[in-house]
């Protein structure tokens, strides 16, 4: 049972965010929806799916020990009566470098429970900044579409 | 106005895919929202937001003369009735090469309308099988979380 309710998805993103900085296990998988089909991409990883292999994913990366100061910035969001998708920009700084990595594009997916909104899907990939790139499809053989 | 009308999201799904094979600007075009709030990041490229950048983005894709053929596949569906999420695999292969590149993750985000379901948001990012892969945060530098 969680003990965290979050009245908004607005709420749920911010814990996500702090727990993402602290480094706090508990407190991030207090703020997914605990469901077999939350889905977790990690910038360059493989789509994870289900409570257990997310809750593992971030496990892993909390014991690395590695800090984070996350700042999020150009958010749009697009709402529903029990979805809300919200897609921003991660500005990452990691504990001992002196500069921002290239920001991460990420897509945060929340539903409406019977105990507040929780986050059900969050997909994360490194992305140069629009106004600074090239357009997609000409700066690199990866991009396919 | 739009032409066509899909009744469900699978229906506009469907018709996404079938545009990229088809390299179909139009067709593309008719699947997604006349909205500024649409949002489009294509595999290693940075968020494109809005229609007129979103179109521009797939305008210069289709006009490499690029042609893709598309396999997807473990979709994962989180509904509600105003949004549909869907998460999938897109299985690529490209016209003249003879094996398929890394599988794409991609997020896909469907909006209710006056006449019918259209896509609102696509995420796609280069994406390891999970089960081939080692998890996220482990293999490269550039896994942030």
């Amino acid at each position: 049972m969680k003990k965290s309710t979050f009245p908004t998805p607005q709420d749920a993103e911010a814990a996500f965010y702090e727990a993402l900085e602290a480094g706090d296990l508990e407190a991030m998988m207090e703020v997914w929806a605990e469901d077999e089909d939350i889905v977790c991409v990690h910038p360059g990883g493989p789509r994870l799916a289900g409570y257990d292999e997310v809750r593992a994913s971030w496990a892993q990366i909390f014991g690395s020990g590695q800090r984070l100061s996350v700042h999020v910035s150009n958010q749009v969001v697009l709402s529903g009566m029990m979805l809300a998708v919200h897609s921003v920009h991660e500005n990452i700084l990691v504990q001992g470098e002196t500069r921002p990595r290239a920001p991460v594009a990420a897509t945060n997916v929340y539903l409406r429970t019977g105990n507040g909104w929780r986050m059900i899907l969050h997909h994360g990939s490194p992305a140069p900044q629009a106004p600074q790139a090239p357009r997609a499809g000409v700066e690199s053989p990866k991009i396919l579409h």
